[in-house]
């Protein structure tokens, strides 16, 4: 009997996939809290593992926040995949419309991520810097099929001044929506974009 | 000869002027530094006045900052006032060549100032906020007269927004114009903001 017992397949995770779900918590707990609520010491409690574990896995608390946040960034990328098929105001809609979930979904931890790539965290702010040049490729190279606008630099420079009006006008609304819907919000977001490269001289 | 020295009248000036003149010297000193390079100690060097006196006339390192950050303010906003007479879109020209003037001429201390409302310094944070909240009054009670937008809280709220992306467009053409003139980039941040009210349902 002892025998049978020791010979059945002990399923077994690797570590990367034992780290991925420690990421996968850290996320879900940032969804409503901010980064600085966040700490080695809950994600240890709340995985049920011990502090030194999560060294081994992290290094150190500026690895583990790093981690956390790059997986949060690669959960916003994966959220805003435009739809493969539709005309492109409807596909930069449908992009627009996973950007608007997530933030919803994950308010107060996304808030915080602004505030800290902003206050001047260096790793964290190339993290969001990457991932929103990362969004703003996709116009380009990931998803030619979508809106026709150039590749220009003044063109990537008003890219990324809409995404930060995008970012400003999404998190006001969340908390305050002045009127307007889910819906007219997306319109709002989805046609300034056209709307402002037609400024352009 | 004593007595005529004695009754010459001295200019001397009231507390109040030799604050607003420490703070004249202090928004200076920030022109080319960041907040945190900004100290009591390099201002008290640079008016030639004691550590002592400063903490006299700002209470302490906080109340410093605090003051000279609402004076840039003040500041700003009186650079950014529109020229009395003329067409809305000329007139929100106007007030934008005041404002990327302000920001190219102080754009290190800007920049800090930015960083520091958003990394949550309340008080810092505060006369950020009240004072964008101050320029978009502008267009509905101090200046009537201008773009015939209507004061609801939908175009409020876009009206946020889109301070957040001129202020983003302007800060990252400094760094880097991407091809725009000056009078290109004004021509896209005086357009684009009623081509965005536009786009509300």
């Amino acid at each position: 009997m002892a025998r049978v017992t020791t010979t059945t397949p002990r399923i077994r995770l690797s570590p990367d996939e034992r780290r991925s779900q420690l990421l996968d918590l850290g996320v879900r707990l940032l969804a409503t809290r901010s980064l600085d609520e966040l700490s080695i010491d809950l994600l240890a409690e709340e995985a049920g593992i011990s502090r030194g574990l999560m060294y081994h896995y992290f290094g150190n608390k500026q690895g583990f926040y790093e981690a956390v946040v790059q997986h949060a960034a690669d959960e916003l990328y994966a959220c805003t995949a435009p739809p493969a098929e539709g005309e492109p105001l409807e596909r930069l809609l449908g992009s627009l419309t996973g950007y608007v979930d997530y933030v919803l979904a994950n308010h107060t931890g996304y808030r915080s991520l602004v505030k800290a790539a902003t206050a001047g965290n260096d790793n964290l702010r190339a993290i969001y810097d990457t991932t929103f040049a990362a969004l703003a490729d996709r116009f380009f190279t990931v998803d030619p099929g979508g809106l026709a606008i150039p590749d220009t630099p003044a063109v990537r420079l008003l890219i990324h001044a809409w995404q930060a009006m995008v970012e400003d006008l999404v998190l006001t609304w969340c908390d305050s929506p002045a009127g307007l819907t889910k819906d007219d919000l997306l319109q709002v977001i989805t046609t300034s974009l056209p709307a402002l490269i037609d400024t352009l001289p």
